[in-house]
C-alpha cells in the first residue's frame, strides 16, 4: 500500500477509480456485463430492480464516455444496440470480483 | 464470475459490498487506515480535502456500525480516540488495492 497517496487530490488512483465506480448502480452494471458479455438496455432494466430508465441511461452514457463500455449495433434496420465492455472495462473485473468475495464472506 | 447473482436483490454480494463502500469518501477513509494503521479525526480532515466534519463523522459512524472500524482510546484524561480497522475492515484491502492498480493503469 506504500504507493498510495494519502491526499484525495486528482492524482490519487483510488479516488480516480471511485469517481467512475461511484454510486450503487455502476458496479452492478459492470457485474452484469462481466457475467453475460453483452447486454441490451432492457436486460439491465430487468436485472437492476428499481433503476429508472433515466438513471440507467445516465450511467451507461458516463461509462461510455470513460471508454469502459461501447455500443455494438447487432441490427441496422431497425438500429438495435447492445452494450459490451471494452478492454479497459474488462480490467475492472478484479475490483468487482474482490467486492463479490468480500460480500459473500461478511454481508450475506 | 459464475457465482455472481444477476439480480440486484439484497442477496447480491456485489451490491452488499457497494452499500458499504458507497460514496467517494469511504474508500479514501479506508485507504488512509490501510496506509497508516490508526488515524485520528483530525488526520482524516487534513487528508481528505473538502470533507466536512459532519460528512466525516457520518462516514466513520457508518463504518463503525458495520464493524469495519473501531475507536481506540489512547488517552483517558482527556478521552482521545483514534480509529483503527477491525479484521473485517482489513479484509477490504484487496478491493482498495484493486482500485488503486486500476486507477494507476488507466486514469492517471
Amino acid at each position: 500500500m506504500k504507493a498510495m497517496s494519502n491526499k484525495s487530490s486528482p492524482k490519487c488512483p483510488v479516488a480516480s477509480t471511485m469517481d467512475i465506480m461511484n454510486g450503487r448502480w455502476t458496479p452492478l452494471i459492470l457485474r452484469d456485463l462481466l457475467i453475460h458479455g453483452a447486454r441490451r438496455f432492457q436486460d439491465f432494466q430487468d436485472s437492476l430492480t428499481n433503476i429508472t430508465p433515466a438513471m440507467l441511461s445516465a450511467r451507461l452514457k458516463t461509462l461510455e464516455q470513460h471508454g469502459i463500455i461501447m455500443r455494438h449495433f447487432y441490427t441496422q434496420h431497425p438500429p438495435r444496440a447492445e452494450y459490451i465492455l471494452t478492454e479497459k472495462g474488462c480490467s475492472l473485473g478484479p475490483i468487482i470480483d474482490a467486492m463479490r468475495k468480500w460480500g459473500i464472506k461478511y454481508e450475506l
